[in-house]
């Protein structure tokens, strides 16, 4: 069994364990699809914030209580960059990270495409699945927004990490994405799926641009694999995240119903077959998808693994 | 008063702080010219050793028990990198000392020329004189050697840091050089100074590729001011580092004399008006120089700059 899992950072990375854990229990491949729209360059580093948090999650590495990058980080780069007065100052650099991105970074530079620089870093981790980015172009999500009574376009981490989302905000727009191919692996992981599971990660700025590579969406949208949302919402929250902020900047309705019709059914032009949703939201209606409640609290890798169980089960 | 001085790293840096501290005394200016040929881009990151132990150290922020880099250096970037096997391992990349590089590469990417990236730098530290990279293009120092039977030119920092020096030794070959122009303000500063002084740096590696870069050497050898070096050999063995390993790959005598004959009297085409002696090599003869023995160990910053005035004393 071949299952092919749309993921963003910490939430996905939470999720790809319990998908881990079932895989192995049952004998699957996984392929995690990963947004690369957070993506960023500071200070001449290649930072992929998601890239990194699946791969230091499934590579025992994450910090478990900050949620992002590494345990046991230090902060040294991150402090003498602020004393060299050089912005921006408000991103997270560890030190540990900053050597996954100085590797890359010299990768990327030497030519290598993204998913080959994954795949290099990947043999220290080993993640236990494959880790593909959604494309090895460049694909950035800037941020329409409102700051000191001007309107601009900012990058997502400036939105995201120094303004918390909390400056008036009007839309997302993928830059790069209508350009962009899915990366070498992408198609024929998709093509070769029993199933493609959407992670419970930010549906407006994990999941939409990864759907936003036109190839990819088509690939989804028209592959033979039956297709299951896992809701990222629980009792009109966001499970974590800003997920919140992200919708109501798109008018859509912060619920499990809300999220689901968002990404629609697959049999007009949506994304979903299948969409399970927190038993909290049993009464939800997503009309022509297949909707089914379960426990989704991602409480520990056990109860992850029985979420995914349920998940391939009602792709059948 | 203007004292220009032709330096490397370490124990340049050291005669510096006495430059400094004597420049202060009678009111001069003192501009550095630093070597540039043990720079080296290393995991993508642009490293100018030279420069930055005259900046640590003029900037209080030298390790003065290691002798190079930052006090209170940590190496987690080093480590890391290591772990994910990427070659070289060998160099001491700090994290400190790695926040420098990426402010450095990042305004050399961006276009900036080495010069104006060491006056940015600078602002930070704060080092009381003008420094100036002997050349903003490219100029590296290789070494011939041969290495598991073979015989080939690997990078200054290789020979250094990873063999010790303890490889057959063939030759030093400044790569770029013939080609590469002096930095902006370095013929300016020649041009206007009062006395240039040749710091007790390793001559072969420090100070040569100073002068390989051919209008730096002309305007050295043909202009206005008197030049006085000062022997980096006391009684027949380097201060510090490896000046006799160099040395002995060119068959020059290690010793003061040996030193001072190399570089020549300027009126025959050579480096020097005057050389400074340590007494313990009173009688050292360098035919066409005027020389003179005076405490040449920098124990202290005082002596140091008593050994300044020596200088600037034999000059007139």
């Amino acid at each position: 069994m071949r299952i092919v899992v749309l993921t963003g950072g910490i939430g996905g990375a939470r999720f790809l364990l319990g998908v881990r854990a079932h895989a192995r229990d049952i004998g699957a491949d996984v392929t995690a699809i990963v947004n690369v729209g957070d993506d960023v360059r500071m200070h001449g580093l290649q930072i992929c914030p998601d890239l990194d948090s699946v791969m230091y999650t499934l590579g025992g590495a994450a910090d478990p209580e900050r949620g992002w990058g590494r345990v046991g980080e230090s902060w040294v780069v991150k402090e003498e960059l602020a004393k060299y007065g050089v912005e921006p100052s408000w991103f997270g650099l560890g030190d540990k990270d900053t050597a996954t991105h100085l590797v890359r970074t010299t990768m990327l530079n030497a030519g290598y495409p993204l998913s080959a620089v994954t795949a290099a870093l990947c043999e220290r981790w080993q993640p236990g699945i494959e880790m593909i980015p959604a494309s090895d172009d460049r694909l950035e999500t800037h941020v329409v927004v409102d700051v000191d009574g001007e309107r601009k376009a900012i990058h997502f981490q400036e939105w995201w990490v120094r303004h918390r989302g909390e400056v008036p905000t009007h839309r997302f727009v993928f830059r790069g994405a209508e350009s962009a191919k899915p990366a070498a692996g992408v198609l024929e992981a998709i093509a070769g799926a029993d199933v493609v599971l959407v992670a419970p990660s930010n549906p407006v700025v994990s999941i939409a641009p990864i759907l936003a590579v036109p190839a990819l969406k088509d690939a989804v949208s028209n592959g033979p694999a039956p297709v299951v949302g896992i809701s990222p919402i629980i009792g009109g929250a966001p499970v974590r995240g800003m997920a919140d902020k992200c919708l109501a900047t798109l008018d859509v309705e912060v619920s499990a119903a809300g999220v689901g019709r968002m990404y629609g059914p697959r049999a007009e032009g949506g994304l979903l077959d299948g969409w399970l949703v927190d038993t909290s939201d049993a009464a939800a209606q997503v009309p022509g998808v297949r909707t089914r409640a379960v426990p989704l609290w991602m409480k520990d890798e056990t109860l992850t693994a029985r979420m995914v169980a349920d998940a391939l089960e009602l792709a059948r």
